[in-house]
């Protein structure tokens, strides 16, 4: 019997992006469900009765909820195909590891970065850009987070570079000037297909950030 | 060689809890440093520069940082004795699910529970018991959280009943008549000696307690 796979999600999601492009490097077919979260659905709140977010994967009838652990479910499960995860113990938790930081930090910084102004809007740009260089140190010369192939902190990192043009124009600064070598490292996991066809166009997203601010009643 | 293990802890940490349990599940002998959270010593800020914060394991050099994190290496590379996560794909998910739920939960709601005082103490307390009670139900009539064996989310919920004496005197309520399955849970951990040696004296962290709430100048 194939898979059947169902992927409950909500398209802006930088969450559901990341479960989305494992799937692509996978190379899975999946039905794609676009959630309403003002009216979450009956099957959302079945398979995700304590959290109810999105994205939950539901596989063959089983939920798997918060995204991470449905990255690592996805790697575990379908592990002939483009691992993600290292191999090596201490590279597999370096790899957590980062991409625990990225959600930590870098979600919360970029939800401060445009629900501020001024001189508090200032401080957390500078916040940001210092994470931001961080992980660009951690990246160093290598062509993607985990060395030579496209990995998991990729895959948690790529879809805070969806929003970037959001941000860019929200906070009023160029990220290419801050930090270039994450912007070629961004680049070079676009001209992936898993990656490109995954996230969402800028100028939709960027439509879609006009109205979260009017939701949050930011002017 | 040998391995050379050292653990960057702090006793009445919850987080430094989950390690020592994982360290003596492995049967690993390691050295254990007490770290002064008001003055960190150069080797914790030399480890762990991202979050400067213990647990850190150091493992033949290396270090590994975040808890949960250095639970699940643990699992990986001491993988034939005690196995912590599950092998199957579907329960590893799960498993992580609740140890996540845990952190992201209990942690928060039990520092409320006595910093908060009154009517704000009172709706703490309600929501950190239903919180328990999806613990219990989740449990059910399994002996451990992952059936026969005790496991990887036992590992991440024992230390919080190390402070469960703690809470119970801060916010006056007994856990044994809201989630008596829970009580013989706990009993039954505190019965393997890699838990109970890992664990501090209730008398002690009640002391402790009481330093605490005067540095954060509660009385």
């Amino acid at each position: 019997m194939a898979d059947e796979i169902i992927l409950l999600d909500f398209w802006p999601s930088m969450f559901g992006m990341k479960v989305r492009i494992a799937l692509a490097e996978k190379g899975l077919k999946y039905e794609y469900r676009d959630e309403d979260l003002f009216n979450k659905g009956p099957l959302l709140l079945e398979m995700n009765p304590i959290h109810k977010k999105i994205p939950v994967l539901i596989h063959n009838g089983k939920p798997i909820c918060e995204s991470q652990i449905i990255v690592q479910y996805i790697d575990e499960v379908w592990k002939d195909k483009s691992p993600l995860l290292p191999s090596d113990p201490y590279h597999r938790a370096q790899a957590r590891f980062w991409a625990d930081y990225i959600d930590k930090k870098l979600h919360l910084l970029g939800a401060r970065l445009w629900r501020t102004k001024g001189e508090e809007q200032e401080a957390n740009k500078k916040e940001y850009i210092e994470c931001l260089k961080l992980l660009e140190g951690e990246l160093g010369d290598k062509p993607y987070f985990g060395g030579e192939n496209f990995g998991f902190v990729d895959v948690n990192l790529m879809p805070y570079f969806s929003w970037l043009y959001v941000f860019e124009i929200a906070a009023n600064f160029s990220i290419e000037a801050e930090c270039p070598k994450l912007i070629t490292w961004a680049k070079r996991c676009m001209e992936k297909e898993s990656v490109s066809t995954s996230l969402p166009d800028h100028q939709k997203l960027y439509d879609f950030f006009l109205q979260l601010k009017k939701w949050h009643g930011i002017e």
